[in-house]
């Protein structure tokens, strides 16, 4: 019995959710902030309707090994004639049968897109490094291809020897390289209300993992004489049009954060803040400030405009919580995820990622009945700090419902919580830091969705 | 004092030799294997000529630092103005600033592109990743973009069950991800005769570094019940014109082998095999099989067209020596490298990258001063097995001539050779498997040259 489905479907299906998976009605609904119950169905029902008339009536599955006539009988052109020549692209791009495996914006979120995010389709992604081309982007005021040999980099402030450093003077310093995740404060910020966002892209995308390279921030704050004793804290100041500044600790300055140019192997990418931006491995990317110009060191937080009216948390008593810039211990299962189908029953290698910004990660747990029973995951090594790891998991599917979940446990010991443990605690108001376990129901069609549980 | 030269021309003197490095007598050169002194003479006059007319004598240097005018002063477009929206490239591109730093051909090496080579620019990469767009090229037929939904995977042979596989089943199966190096046999061939090309890119540019994300082919060895008892090898075949094809032990095959479809978290790209390829670590790149299409189990090795014809050692006593696949332990500096030029005296960082494909690098050490004295390097973590270690080594230069080596160990003890010891065990007819020391001159100019010294 096959699959009724041509094989570009499934093929399709199996790796990345459709273009418009995002509904209009679903972005009005985020423009409101109108979250309930009763929309989500509605969105959850369209995708079933969606989903069955893909699957032939759900009926339609079976494995599709052992046809070797399918190839001995039909040569195919790639194997029978010259193919192109070497540096055909001088930098090379995706295979055209890739194109919809890219970032996306969800057109609700914001009024205007250079003020917007656009998000990482994880659901189709490998391993834990971000290839460049589908790293996530979030610009406060739209991004800028800054000239390289016109850019400059100061550091003023409680400093004996302020200085404005040329990329030439940058990249002649000692540098180092390290692998490091970023993730955005307000990533699967639309979980925090009833809304179940039906991708792993729009959940859990703002989120990429890249080598970066430069020179460690220790070096540039001593080459300028830092006052050590009195200065508490720096000022970190981004190029573009928004000019963002975000305050960090003396004593993470001083730690492990990275003035990087490099970004796997080359130059950053204009939208991630060619060509210098810092790398403040644990904290959330608005601390990684981009189109990196100037470093002031002080005595006092700055209580700049994104430590105030924004990046703040929203708690339940009514009080907003300043400067909370770690990214707790998270994990998803990137596949199978909401808007993917399972093909059949049987084998399938559940996979995703975990993340801490206090470390590294000891363990991932997962669950397929929705939290009443737990197994380990397998770790694919290397284990690194502050980096993605990604987890494996062999599990047979027997074609009835189940509810896919994983939890991680990093190195301090901390568990990833329970969206209801989370809420006990943040309450629901807020748009940062939900490091929630994600549920994905998998349906007896084998359709994949976001679901909430407890 | 300031450097005469513009800004512009600094920065990409810096980081990337020029497009056009080169020339049309080394081209014919090469097509000749005409190889001697004399023409090598030639083209490092005709470099040392530009070097000095760039440098407007070799003077005019001097560091820039500590001009905060030009700053304040002078506000750019980029810092005053709405910028680009996200998802502008729904699949992102590197800067216009970095045009010139891709992947070249040169076109003397072969009759055609479609069996040709197109090198990556080692000279301006970080790190140990290589940006996929970067990657280096090898065909034999030219590369294909195959349709991942028609793409067929069979194994035959010794096996109680032949199986095809489509990339969805595949897909399913139980992966791995695991960084390794890839570099081509025939890298750094032309350094064996006395030709010393001028750029880090064409003598070592055939050497790339990506995470790998496949099924271990263990696993399908034994899913179609292989001979294990009788088997002694596999041939491993491509879907591309050349249907190229390499024998590999069945030990090897049992070991770390991929069948992988992603390279740096998206799937590999068409001319590096899209949508599977086969990753042996440690091995040439040759029998990493692009386009993969089948693999056979049997007794004997195949003594295939690339086997024979092509990727044999032509031995000093006129033998040829079949069947050398691994990688040996071998390093190279690349920056600074030929090509490059030092913009003033004083502090650089001597960066470059190791590797062996007999398992992790343990030490590289670094002389400036032709193989005389030899000083540590730093070793960027993690060091991961059959895999590219990035080195540091911090270098003050005083202005007068100087040569530049870097030596790598690795963890089985094995040290790479000077070029006359290979010699003395290789002779100089070879092509392939060249892992001796390269030594960049670097001229009072600044200017930076590729010799041979012992």
């Amino acid at each position: 019995m096959r699959d009724k489905r041509s094989d570009s479907q499934k093929f399709a299906r199996l790796r990345s959710a459709p273009e418009n998976f995002i509904s209009d009605e679903f972005v009005s609904e985020v423009r409101q902030h109108g979250w309930d119950d009763s929309r989500r169905s509605f969105i959850r029902k369209s995708l079933m309707a969606a989903g069955a008339a893909l699957a032939g009536g759900g009926a339609a599955r079976a494995a599709t090994q052992n046809q070797p006539d399918q190839m001995i009988t039909k040569p195919r052109p790639w194997s029978t004639s010259l193919g192109n020549p070497v540096a055909f692209h001088p930098y090379g791009q995706p295979s055209k049968y890739e194109v919809n495996l890219q970032r996306r914006q969800s057109p609700g979120l914001t009024a205007v897109p250079q003020a917007s995010v656009a998000f990482s389709p994880l659901q189709g992604m490998f391993g834990i490094i971000t290839a460049n081309g589908l790293h996530f982007e979030r610009h406060h005021q739209g991004w800028v291809d800054v000239d390289p040999t016109e850019h400059r980099f100061m550091i003023n402030g409680m400093v004996k020897n302020p200085k404005v450093y040329t990329m030439d003077d940058l990249m002649r310093m000692p540098s180092v390289s390290r692998m490091h995740f970023i993730e955005c404060g307000a990533n699967t910020a639309m979980e925090w209300g009833n809304v179940a966002v039906p991708t792993v892209q729009y959940t859990h995308g703002m989120l990429s993992c890249c080598e970066f390279t430069g020179v460690p921030l220790k070096y540039l704050l001593q080459d300028c004489g830092a006052d050590f004793k009195n200065a508490q804290f720096i000022l970190a100041e981004g190029n573009d049009g928004s000019s963002e500044t975000r305050t960090i600790s003396m004593a993470r300055a001083m730690d492990d954060v990275i003035v990087a140019w490099g970004m796997n192997g080359e130059m950053l990418r204009p939208e991630n803040g060619y060509p210098l931006r810092l790398v403040v491995p644990g904290v959330q990317g608005v601390s990684w400030v981009k189109w990196l110009r100037r470093i002031e060191v002080g005595d006092k937080p700055w209580n700049a405009k994104d430590e105030t009216l924004g990046y703040v948390d929203h708690m339940p008593d009514g009080t907003l919580r300043q400067y909370t810039s770690i990214q707790e211990c998270k994990s998803v299962i990137t596949s199978p995820s909401g808007g993917q189908a399972l093909l059949s029953t049987g084998f399938y290698n559940i996979t995703g990622l975990a993340w801490s910004g206090r470390g590294k990660i000891k363990k991932v747990d997962i669950s397929v009945d929705g939290g009443k029973n737990w197994k380990t995951a397998t770790l694919n090594t290397p284990i690194l700090d502050k980096c993605l790891t990604r987890f494996n998991f062999p599990w047979s599917w027997d074609g009835s419902p189940a509810i896919l979940q994983s939890r991680a446990v990093d190195e301090t010991g901390y568990v990833q919580p329970t969206k209801s443990q989370l809420v006990a605690v943040r309450g629901t108001r807020s748009i940062y830091h939900n490091n929630a376990i994600q549920s994905w129901q998998v349906a007896e069609s084998g359709e994949v969705f976001n679901v909430h549980v407890e």
